[in-house]
């Protein structure tokens, strides 16, 4: 097929009210599907339900060290569970805090705690006229909303495939006092799926921001979140990097068992310098005795080791990669050559992202919502919910089981051709 | 046995000879034993071990409505679990959210929420000169932690029997917009054991605070956590009295399972009016996507429903009441008639307040630990750890085996005798 914008008006006509017949067809369909969150599907869950049997009545809930997991106590994390967590995250189990269920939580509570109180030492930035973060685009839609809360000026960077434009990060944080922050998904990127090369991740590590409180949130949410056994991204360890580099204090670095065992259920994690370690405990034994060492001593005896952990992520790959296929293959028979999108490849992580024409995007969004399909909403990946293109939808394709998915996926890229052909006739 | 400052000097220097000959007997048994802290013992913990069972891989992990408690979603907890910690708490379950595994957190979280973004639309405090909490004391030390690191002025307010001193608490915030708060245990007070009687409660309830924002801290901490079958504390329930005053947003009201089943593998939860529960959601859900669901439905199976949890609390009872007599009992048959020293009588709790004579606290406890037997720290129940008469110590006996604790009470009123004595013969 032709590219839309090389048809002649009445082709593309033509076209368009062939589309909108079979758009009437889906809408008598009477869908309700959704690929808006990335949340794991039941087979998913399923997987984890082993955890559930490693404690019970007649098992010792004492850690190695005799720690009794059922009192009070140990505020950072038991000793087997940062070794779990810790080779999960590629660090030293002494550079880990084992937090409760929600990394989102822990980020929120650094972002907080710099407000009220600065890091290490420095002004709290709520006493500041003004503090600005970082925020690669299009990015997670949670981060953004943690940072808006907050009142703190968020500046979009483009995104590549190589990670975010790295000549403007540089310049930008080392003249400006005020950007104190960046959030980064380094791996299997959210809505991307991009990882960062080797070359944005010492890029990063050598920054020279003009902040001494200036801090990468490195969001690790997909660390091991791989979708194929040997095409996979690796990415240099950033705490590393940065010691090498003279920044040891630079990077928070974030992760959880969120889409490793259950969304809520699970446990949280960040790393970091000892420095920072010193500075974050020394508030979180103001706000919490300990976080829960139950469910840290479930986690590791159902897992036993890191081992365990990647076997695990093999099963959830082979239950996702399936979907993932589904709906790129959906994307490649449907809408290549016609110019009017282009979609992500990602080889781990829970989205694919994918740009329509420029302003677009809601009216896509849209025409699918109302035909039962709900995608995410319209700019949710920008600052503020403001895609200055219009463009950018993020695709969820792991909750629906895969025959809705297929229909979903069809429907999305009819509304995709109908918004495109109707934006090219100079209709909406 | 004379009241020891009614003996002549000869006869008080004898009996502190006595004394040491006695303390230097206990030195020798090389102790190691902790009345510090308000810690469940092993016995109680046992008691929650079937609730390691009511999960396992072959139950259905979903809610009564359906909901997966594996995955993400539900902010404010599981309606079963808010049916369960409503009745608990006395409270409408509509005006409950459940959080995460300690109340601790939820204080903390609510104090600097009120930091950064204000109350119901309310100036931040942490964009005021001054802000100002009042403090029972002796109160609950982790209470008085929090309001300290975030920099608000504590105003001790004295304690009775029958609550803190209504009139001075009347008076101050009714006067005074900079006061925001007051940190309340108003049932089996930490560390008295006291239960706030009806007329305090009513007049918490009527209180004319000149500042909007202003919130009573009601950390119900011990509501089901009786001594005895029938000796209980009934007090009027807060939030109910609040609104028939006209002053429905007034209380912010906190409770978790901590002593009940497992301490850091509970659920906590705060109750309050729908407005605050609306302002406290819209900050809530950039923090997180949800708690633990899971161990929310582990509560709600193992206790099925409050009349399971009370009878559960009648097992823990039965595990500390002697605990708590043994200690008493050793008081009484130690110290009384020698006029240097009083201590509470809870019907419920986890603690003993004693009073020494003043300037004697601090004393006592360094020669407690001397001996091997460790107390919360001197000052600890006081704002920025300043017990203005040094005379409060509190006794937690819970944790200790029952011989270890006789042992130590013993080793405690013998110091207690040795301090009493050389302040009253000038030796200190």
């Amino acid at each position: 097929m032709k590219a839309y914008a090389e048809m002649t008006k009445e082709e593309l006509q033509s076209e368009l009210d062939t589309l909108k017949v079979e758009f009437e067809t889906y809408e008598r369909m009477d869908l309700h599907l959704d690929m808006s969150r990335g949340k794991p599907c039941r087979e998913q869950l399923d997987l984890s339900m082993g955890m559930m049997d490693v404690l019970n009545s007649e098992v010792d809930l004492s850690c190695e060290d005799g720690t009794d997991c059922r009192n009070y106590g140990v505020l950072d994390g038991i000793a087997e569970a940062k070794v779990l967590i810790g080779d999960m995250m590629e660090n030293n189990p002494d550079n880990i805090i084992i937090y409760g269920n929600s990394s989102l939580n822990v980020m929120y509570d650094t972002v907080s705690r710099a407000m009220t109180h600065g890091i290490m030492g420095n002004t709290p930035w709520c006493k500041l006229d003004k503090v600005k973060f970082l925020c690669p685009s299009p990015g997670y839609d949670r981060h953004f909303s943690i940072t808006e809360y907050f009142g703190i000026d968020m500046i979009p960077v483009p995104m590549s495939e190589t990670g975010p434009d790295m000549d403007m990060i540089e310049k930008l944080v080392s003249k400006d006092a005020a950007i104190k922050g960046i959030w980064c998904v380094p791996k299997y990127s959210n809505p991307q799926g991009y990882s960062y090369s080797d070359d944005t991740v010492y890029r990063f590590a050598h920054l020279k921001p003009a902040a001494p409180d200036f801090r990468i949130f490195w969001d690790n949410a997909y660390g091991i979140h791989h979708l194929y056994d040997h095409d996979r991204a690796f990415i240099p360890e950033i705490l590393m990097e940065c010691k090498k580099a003279g920044n040891p204090d630079m990077v928070y670095k974030f992760a959880s068992t969120s889409k490793i065992t259950f969304p809520g259920s699970g446990i949280a994690s960040l790393a970091t310098s000892l420095n920072n370690l010193e500075d974050i405990k020394s508030q979180l034994r103001h706000q919490t005795i300990g976080h829960d060492k139950v469910n840290q001593l479930r986690h590791v005896r159902f897992f036993g080791d890191i081992s365990g952990m990647v076997d695990h992520m093999k099963k959830h790959a082979s239950v996702i990669r399936p979907k993932f296929e589904a709906v790129e293959e959906i994307f490649d028979r449907s809408l290549t050559g016609l110019g009017i999108g282009e979609w992500t490849h990602p080889m781990g992580g829970y989205f694919i992202s994918f740009e329509a024409m420029d302003g677009c995007a809601k009216q896509i969004i849209h025409l699918a919502k109302k035909a039962g399909v709900t995608m995410t909403e319209a700019g949710a990946t920008w600052p503020y919910h403001q895609d200055p293109k219009d463009s950018n939808i993020r695709v969820a394709p792991t909750y629906p089981p895969i025959e809705d998915l297929k229909v979903a996926a069809k429907l999305f890229t009819l509304c995709v051709k109908i918004v495109s052909a109707e934006k090219l006739l100079g209709i909406n």
